[in-house]
């Protein structure tokens, strides 16, 4: 497969600050720098977030005719039939965080995760899908004031008890979904195509 | 315009046999006999039904190659932000109407309006769309079995004090937002696609 003239330098299509500061701080470990580019790319409903970015990442591709990536995760929650899933910003934004909390009031299964996906497109080439997945729980009240999104209500496996928005960004990254998508996308990325 | 060959036929894109049974009824008052088709046809995350409906419609049609219609509907919840909204039928599915009853159980604002649009699609013409609304309220209980999806929680203004589950089909076709659009649909289809 050929490399392509941008080398080292990724085109992450988001119109959201903070997901893209937190690629750029993985990204940057691999030595690829992180571009954002705001483009309105269709985004479908379907209940696999892998589909939702494949579509955008198609779609976005076409628009710019750039190689590009674009991000989509989910917050699936056990007790509540993996709900918000890939809809999960809609939901953000309408019930959020405290909307959660009430349909969880009388949940005892807490077990939920973060996906996310990551998908790479360019404009001659079909899309490729890296994965990231960060165990966690629901916690029982929202604490912290980093990140964004269900950060606040979300505990992640082996995290000492501390929510995503309790974290720093680089304490997140350590845990979290995106930073493992975005991994296995630079080290597929910076190995020349060749995987 | 011209007169299509079909008629009065309407190929109705749903896979929703109780939306078809809904449609069928408004039509046949317009002597539109009402055709269901199985299409898998995209829908996109937009918090407007409108602009889901269009999309839907513009893919079916040229999917069928095709004059066809879609319906999509959403329950609008003031005290929720307008949740479920567009995205009703994942809702549904997931925290269901139990969900919702939770979260509205602190919430004394329980106005709520279900937004139904039509859109007319065919494969050589931009999408037409067709709207209805039915105002009404959360009821604090399930109550009845007819319909589908929210049915069991709203009550329609003028309703008697009845959710939509509590009415025959003839009943809630009254007072449906679905019929209401529909019944718009019907009246431009049959007019000789003049106005």
């Amino acid at each position: 497969m050929k490399s392509f003239p941008w080398g080292r330098v990724a085109f992450f299509v988001t119109g959201n600050t903070c997901k893209f500061d937190e690629a750029r701080m993985v990204l940057a470990e691999y030595n690829v720098a992180t571009a954002m580019l705001r483009v309105k790319a269709v985004e479908i409903q379907d209940d696999s977030v892998e589909e939702v970015a494949k579509v955008s990442a198609i779609d976005a591709a076409k628009k710019c005719g750039l190689p590009i990536i674009v991000e989509d995760a989910g917050l699936f929650i056990e007790g509540l039939k993996g709900f918000p899933g890939s809809y999960s910003s809609y939901v953000y934004r309408t019930i959020g965080t405290k909307g959660i909390l009430e349909l969880m009031e009388n949940v005892e299964e807490r077990e939920a995760y973060f996906h996310s996906v990551v998908a790479f497109s360019s404009p001659d080439e079909p899309p490729r899908c890296f994965h990231g997945k960060a165990e966690g729980k629901i916690s029982r009240e929202e604490k912290g004031s980093h990140g964004f999104g269900f950060d606040p209500i979300f505990k992640p496996l082996n995290g000492h008890d501390k929510t995503f928005a309790e974290m720093t960004k680089e304490g997140k990254n350590k845990y979290s979904h995106r930073a493992l998508a975005l991994g296995e996308f630079a080290e597929w990325y910076t190995s020349g195509f060749q995987k």
